[in-house]
């Protein structure tokens, strides 16, 4: 039987507290995975995951079934019917049913504030966070990390402009916690209704954004803003898009990120999402080697 | 080729016509699979099952899943479209179509009356109900015996009591129809517009079903009850509900057990879940080694 | 890396640009597969292929995904949201994510017109048609082929009437670029709103069709005559039904096909899709190992 200790250790539900050594030693295990593109590993075999998706996402999904799969693990999939309310104690009774199914582990994305962590102090299995509600998204972040840092060699003292509705934004939130643990200059540029004060980063300017290292624009889900300041995606993007123009001017090592699905000329132009400067498809491509250090991390 | 003998003796359509000795074995054989836990066997290596629900059932769906994995055998996905209104002549042509590409068994989950009777006479592979209209659920009914077994030593003479909508319900009927062939003292405990006089159950109060070796909850399903005489989740608790009150009545040996997903505080008080008495999580436990004695079975 | 060469050479989109030798090396192969039944071979094992259903089908992707784990492949399925809208732009990005995430080869569903023609020219990985809105369906037109082939021992100079909605058909293009290279005589029998002029088929009437070798019915969609001349089931059945009365006509030798799913009583009478010179369900097993086929020989 695994300890309450273990359990923790081997959990990931977010970066914040999560120690720097710890996110090092991810990265650089899926440095490894990354190098040794063998295609099935016999890490995991025998070994039962539950990707358990109360919220929908087939592209996260699938990112962790391969990389579950290239561990040589057993993949079951759950995802909450579409048309179900799905509540903290329904979530609570599923994942305990499967658990009582005999899973070694859970991969979880859930929608409900707070009920993530309730289920970690019930569920004797590990749980990796895929999305929970709008406070972690450390497998999104992880492999944020991982990408600025093979771009630059190190995040320490970095510029990394966070663009758009960071109020909502799990991924804005887990970036924030790991990457001020490596010493990068974190800053935020987002709608005056639609921040994060409590997150202690400072905001700029659009102009300003583009003068940093890393621009990582944030998907905008415009039904959100219905009633807020910003009511159109012709607006939304001429005040905080990326366009071709303005990615003109970010500096020439400068590069772009999204954690994806992109809104094309809305909160990007289109134009930007294979350009050169662009590691939208290089984060998706990180993403495979990153989870599997994280679930093979999960099953010790 | 298989034939027709072969076929029935290996299908698992319900347990009203299975004789006692054939319900032991299966018992005994899921008693066998528990005490080998290791991860993956080689027993089906190479078979194909479809998995076809053309009624949704996510948790079901996913614990034959995890059995027929163990079994190390190829699994198969088939989920109706919940838009599509599947009669019983397109049910057909979809295990037909199933059938001719390959598979070695199927597992089916339907509602249409009488349908899967039919298709055990013309589909040329074994096939394991999995929830057959308000007729029956044979799995769970296994399952349920396998857990009253284990913690009484004995189904003989053992008090059981299905308290709920017994009309309407698979695994009253699959459970009434087994546990007699073990003498067990089978009662129901039913709403008046709810009964099922043709199972010749004798049908007790809520007081007497306390007094009872096992309380059964059945799960409610209020939109059945619009226009009969209970309106309420309220007064359906009242009347027939688990109450903490009425827990605290049961004999310090009884049992809980429900068939789940639960309605929390409708038919069962919420903190009764994981009550030391209630046995409902370790029921779905006690599903995958049933339901891996029931595919072994099922391909010989 | 794969050439991009190679990869219109291992991809299949469509039969009109194949010529009859490789067609034919598709159709050998099969038989080869046919006869090695031997469960689960190790021919793609450590390969990733995605099936990727823009355009729902579970039978289709049943049938692909049997070929894929036959030959030892990894599956993973991705099912667009039967809500969402999948515009040709981000079904590219789509596929393009999945792409990064390390595929070796995709299987592609969709509807909107040119959108897999695009995908061909920016996708590194082979792609196979699974149903491409109502150009193309090759596979469905290969396992035709191979069921014809078995039957008759040659394609060279049989009759085949395609019968129904062929404007909108994919299947029929398919087969009708495929069999005249392999010198069938194609006819078409269709209702005057729903012809496909450009592709140069005669003509024929119900009567004249019953004298075919092959009589091909298409699934008719009523929802598409809305408007038009045919205004009921029932109406449709009595101008282009292949009827129980009609069947009674056709050469003794002659077979009866469809793709699959049918509606009983529109387009056939209920009583034939068994009937002893049907290929129906024939038609979905010979779908197996013509996919395999296809699937190997994208893989290399």
């Amino acid at each position: 039987m695994i300890t309450m200790t273990e359990l923790k250790e081997r959990s990931l539900l977010g970066l914040k507290e999560l120690d720097k050594a710890e996110i090092e030693s991810i990265l650089n295990r899926a440095a490894y995975w990354e190098q040794h593109p063998s295609k099935v590993h016999a890490a995991l075999s025998g070994k039962f995951i539950a990707n358990m998706f109360f919220e929908n996402s087939t592209r996260t999904r699938f990112s962790f079934e391969m990389a579950e799969k290239r561990l040589g693990a057993q993949v079951l999939n759950f995802t909450a019917a579409a048309s179900s309310v799905e509540k903290g104690e329904s979530i609570y009774d599923t994942v305990r049913t499967l658990e009582s199914m005999g899973i070694d582990a859970g991969v979880i994305r859930l929608k409900p504030v707070g009920v993530l962590a309730e289920l970690a102090e019930k569920i004797k299995v590990p749980l990796i966070n895929a999305g929970d509600g709008n406070n972690e998204h450390p497998t999104q972040a992880l492999l944020d990390l991982y990408t600025m840092r093979n771009h630059f060699g190190s995040l320490q003292g970095l510029t990394v402009t966070i663009v758009g509705d960071v109020m909502h934004s799990r991924v804005a939130r887990s970036n924030a916690w790991a990457l001020r643990k490596f010493g990068a200059n974190v800053r935020f540029c987002s709608p005056p209704n639609m921040r994060a004060p409590e997150l202690d980063v400072p905001e700029v300017t659009m102009e300003e954004a583009l003068k940093s290292d890393v621009v990582m624009m944030l998907r905008v889900q415009l039904e959100r803003h219905e009633g807020g300041k910003l009511k159109s995606a012709e607006e939304y993007r001429a005040s905080y898009g990326l366009t071709a123009e303005r990615a003109s001017r970010i500096g020439s090592h400068a590069i772009i990120m999204h954690p994806a699905p992109v809104n094309r000329n809305v909160e990007i132009d289109s134009e930007l999402v294979e350009h050169p400067q662009s590691r939208i498809f290089k984060q998706m491509e990180n993403g495979v080697p990153i989870r599997m250090a994280v679930i093979e991390r999960a099953l010790g």
